[in-house]
């Protein structure tokens, strides 16, 4: 079914899935940031809608209100918050709790949260991207599926707890993942070589990864018991006390993970 | 110039360079194993060339040998090795230095090193691969920089110094990135939720790293302070001491490289 919908935030979230769940047949009738401006120039650059700071929004005729905005702002912002009788609230934050959300006891809270990380102006296929939904009743939960369900095809529920474990393991598969990436390229750097001479290695690495599971592709030194090499490379690191300290731990869980 | 070689070692590596280096017109010309069924059954399944396990080879009709052996096992072997009068010990390791090639003096040693990691029997794309050379001499530099520039568009020359760093940034781009996704399977599983839905985040991730550069891409709690995030999710890891003490040293090293 159709919604009509409003978003809260302005940022690379919001304009994502307005984007997505206009192109699957929902409407977008308002807009809401704190600042005016961004709000006019989000609808005036992106969409068709109505736009305002006002954070009574009983007059705006949406069901669905999905607030995408900082994770820290959450609970402030829904306790102040006016919108219609029998509208949705959702959030779309995946270490938020949906208690978060006010205390309005008229409002159907839920959580709307998609898996992935957006870059701005970038349009995304929505299609294989996780939609993780929790409701507090099941009219909300309803509403929320079908919205998922519209834009991708793994919308999934679970619980607050779930989501959770779920963000946390996305900060190890990801931003984790990616600051190692991070440090090996200064590493390159300091010895004048290129990090653009790991792509392929890295493409391949991830590739193996996601098809054998991780578990199954663990290579290196560490999982070798290759000793020699592991005190080699610590030494190599060993002006930089943090850096050494890393490489020290991970290579140890790493041994201690497969000789269990 | 084609070139004949022989392989020493009948793994994985000596599978991929043995296929690759033929396909670009060079002649694999002989097989060594210590275990002689090893060099047999190599031979006979994908090559047709001698095979043997005697260390005295004087008789192969190759210029170049390709040790592609266990790093510990390179300097004992090379050192018992009886090679034609001119011809070319290389090995393919990325933390062995050139020196451990044994002590013959009139041999010209180099390195070979592929810096990708490889599956057993899954013919892989050398164009993009860099091949890594180091060589004694102008000779053997040469020699080996042709062979190499036959399978890769990335022949790189570097010093043993420089390969120690490049492998220990592979180290940390590919085991450690590795490992991360194996914790994160694991947090999943404890809550009975899939690692497959992390998939089109961590592709993501990943191409964005390499399109932006890591130290451009990276997001989570870390690196934007959110310490509330932080201190929420090291306590969900306080059953798991070793896991913490990761959690910790990482997230505290994002929070420094990006304040400094």
């Amino acid at each position: 079914m159709a919604e009509k919908f409003a978003l809260i935030g302005t940022g690379n979230v919001a304009w994502h899935l307005g984007r997505v769940l206009e192109n699957a047949g929902h409407l977008l009738v308002h807009v809401y940031d704190r600042k005016l401006g961004l709000a006019k120039k989000f609808t005036a650059d992106y969409f068709n809608a109505s736009y305002g700071d006002t954070t009574d929004m009983r007059s705006v005729e949406a069901t669905v209100f999905i607030m995408a905005i900082s994770d820290h702002a959450i609970a402030t912002l829904s306790q102040q918050l006016k919108l219609p009788e029998g509208a949705i609230l959702c959030h779309t934050s995946g270490s938020t709790p949906l208690s978060k959300l006010g205390y309005a006891d008229t409002l159907n809270r839920g959580v709307f949260y998609p898996l992935q990380t957006f870059s701005k102006g970038v349009p995304v296929d929505f299609t294989p991207i996780p939609i993780c939904i929790e409701a507090e009743n099941q009219f909300t939960l309803n509403v929320l599926k079908n919205l998922g369900q519209s834009i991708s095809q793994e919308v999934v529920e679970m619980s607050g707890e779930q989501r959770k474990a779920l963000h946390l393991a996305a900060v190890f598969a990801c931003n984790f993942t990616n600051h190692m990436l991070a440090i090996s390229k200064e590493i390159l750097e300091a010895k004048s070589m290129s990090f653009a001479w790991l792509k392929p290695l890295i493409t391949e690495t991830i590739h193996k990864s996601i098809q054998l599971g991780p578990e199954h592709a663990q290579t290196g030194p560490a999982i070798r018991g290759d000793l020699k090499t592991l005190d080699q490379q610590l030494k190599a690191l060993e002006g930089d006390v943090d850096l050494a300290r890393i490489y020290q731990y991970i290579s140890q869980h790493i041994i201690d993970t497969y000789s269990e």
